[in-house]
């Protein structure tokens, strides 16, 4: 009897699986990452950033100095000076200890929501959120909640009505990624003052508070509440993306957990990478290397300030003014939808995200994302004006 | 009001974390990890094979030729022509596009365990099997059960018995961690014709099949029943395990949620090391540079084998002869506990691992593994001796 006459494989996928979907943006990229399309739609760094001397000179010194224990199996916490240099980057007192390397930030909340998430779990999020993180935790089958909000952050009404039995609050206060809002000085305070007295613990993630323009942002919510705060941060903004490299800070009675759900991920990251970026981080490197990121961007966030600012008069269109980072939110005007904008753009050669991917509610229709950091100023000129001329196409009133 | 004056932070668990567990292995390697200590615990492939200067070499290659796109972000998928390269080595006709690239193949067990695994679903194993896809299962918390089994492999009345409604089977078919067992030409033709006979899928994970000390194992089950199964792989053993790579080939049926998964996890391995593994691999590098490996594995084996023949004269020990891969398991006589022996053999500094965390269910406590590629051929002869030692010590007889 061969294999090919019997009925098929029974192939049986878990419940959790019905709740995974493709990246909603990796199908957008997909169309729109043709020749010719200037993209504000993905959210890549400017490879122009990226330290490639540098890298190259640490690869040949940590395969001299020690190439065999670089290519070995290695301890699933991290290599300690990196989780030593972590710790020491930090603005508030952290040991290693509490410092656990992961493969991206992307893999902490996998981690955090395989610890912290039962199915049915209550997780409560900005409005709107990082949509990676959305699906971080998606297959662990939480309730997702959206914290009301505005421009300034979230509401504390909201938050101390929801915080009862959720199992977190994720926040990401600086340069959001998708809206990229800053929470202040009091909006901070106040959340933190809030978590503290309902008990909520915060998850914050970091990935790009190095990247301000004008002046850093306020302290880290971790550093007002360290036992009530998981900390993510990662490299992929200041040094490189490719080498997937990032951490997560947890209080002692989180951290155990999440190491046994690191080791059962992935055993390690990649130890070789560890060393390559603890390598090029001696000697202050990211104090001379990251104010160039800073220029970069805020030259290139200017550029599109600038050209919204000429192209959409008279559109009823609105935007911010993010203080870093390399997003920017705009909202399109009343009966207008983004989704549906965005065949129109990409017709005239120019793509974005539309916002609702980024709602765990309710999604705002008029919003859309704009990256300002991948195409070059002369891009994002000619782009805007694009997008500008899809809009005139496509309101309402024309 | 200071946070600190108010009640702590409410971190509550998820029911799984109840049941991620530090790794016996890892704990036991605490121990006997220290200076002086004669270890045949570990899994570690010996650093004196890993191709320091090819991976040298390579990185200035990868980064000259092409840095920023090496450490930009990349596809979730993989990189494309490690997709190609991995397809071509393969023995059955493998399409890149059935090729996930994982963050070591540690990393496939997560995403499989994800993918197919609800809570209370029975998932079915070798007895014993691999730890590490215990723990990898662990928070999906599946019902694990072993399958009966002998040296020649498992028991199909038995699986046949337990296939219904289990989600899969995984098996390791070559050289198996930990009891070094590899399936003949008849078991993985009775294996591949009792899950399609019951529908059941394999999980076939295959990192030691390339290291075989004679002749090439028989051909994989999922080159017999292509449409039946997930094959993993790894790059950790033919070139090196730091750099975390592996894959997974996985049926179109499979492939789309595999990749949701994976995406959710880590966003996708590091690149870096994806163009760096395809560099190396040029040229027919894996044909010239495996051979070396083989030869030093097998005189290691010998020498274990030698050595155990010499020491354990009439202490009722009883082992088996490897094919090939890193790992010899033995059997205490009755009434001894391999666990409560190795305080002694460590005492004696010599260390191994009590085969019990290798079970899903009643344990079988005589067992141990041993691994005899870390230590020398010296420290073989000297290790197997002190052991043979402690076991005289230990005997109910003595």
């Amino acid at each position: 009897m061969k294999p090919n006459d019997l009925p098929g494989t029974r192939w049986t996928l878990a419940q959790r699986a019905a709740r995974m979907n493709p990246s909603v943006i990796r199908e957008i990229l997909k169309v729109t990452e043709q020749p010719g399309i200037i993209s504000f739609a993905g959210g890549l760094p400017s490879a122009r950033t990226f330290p490639v001397d540098a890298f190259a000179e640490a690869c040949a010194r940590v395969l001299a100095d020690d190439g065999p224990a670089a290519l070995q199996y290695a301890a699933s916490e991290g290599w300690g000076p990196l989780r030593e240099q972590v710790a020491a980057m930090l603005p508030w007192p952290v040991q290693p200890s509490q410092v656990l390397i992961t493969t991206g930030s992307q893999q902490a909340l996998d981690l955090v929501g395989k610890v912290m998430i039962d199915a049915g779990s209550r997780v409560l999020v900005e409005t709107p959120t990082y949509l990676g993180a959305l699906q971080a935790f998606a297959p662990m089958e939480p309730v997702v909640e959206g914290v009301a909000g505005d421009a300034s952050g979230p509401d504390m009404d909201d938050l101390r009505a929801r915080a009862p039995g959720a199992r977190f609050f994720y926040v990401l206060p600086n340069f959001q990624n998708p809206s990229g809002r800053t929470l202040g000085e009091a909006q901070r305070e106040a959340l933190v003052e809030t978590a503290a007295a309902t008990g909520l613990p915060l998850l914050e993630d970091n990935p790009y508070g190095e990247l301000w323009f004008d002046q850093p942002p306020p302290a880290p919510l971790a550093a007002r509440l360290p036992g009530g705060c998981l900390y993510l941060g990662s490299f992929s903004k200041v040094l490189a993306p490719g080498l997937r490299l990032g951490w997560v800070v947890a209080p002692p009675a989180l951290f155990p957990k999440l190491l046994q759900a690191k080791q059962a991920a992935d055993l390690h990251t990649p130890g070789f990478n560890q060393r390559l970026v603890s390598e090029v981080m001696k000697n202050g490197f990211l104090d001379r290397h990251v104010p160039g990121i800073r220029a970069l961007y805020r030259r290139q966030r200017d550029a599109m300030l600038a050209a919204l600012e000429r192209e959409m008069q008279g559109l009823g269109v609105h935007w911010n003014r993010p203080e870093g980072g390399m997003f920017l939110w705009a909202r399109l005007p009343a009966g207008m939808d983004a989704a549906q904008l965005l065949p129109r753009a990409v017709a005239r050669g120019v793509a974005f995200v539309p916002g609702a991917a980024f709602y765990a509610g309710e999604a705002d229709a008029r919003t859309l994302r704009l990256s300002f950091v991948t195409a070059s100023a002369d891009e994002i000129d000619r782009g805007i004006a694009a997008l500008a001329a899809a809009i005139r196409e496509h309101a309402p009133s024309a």
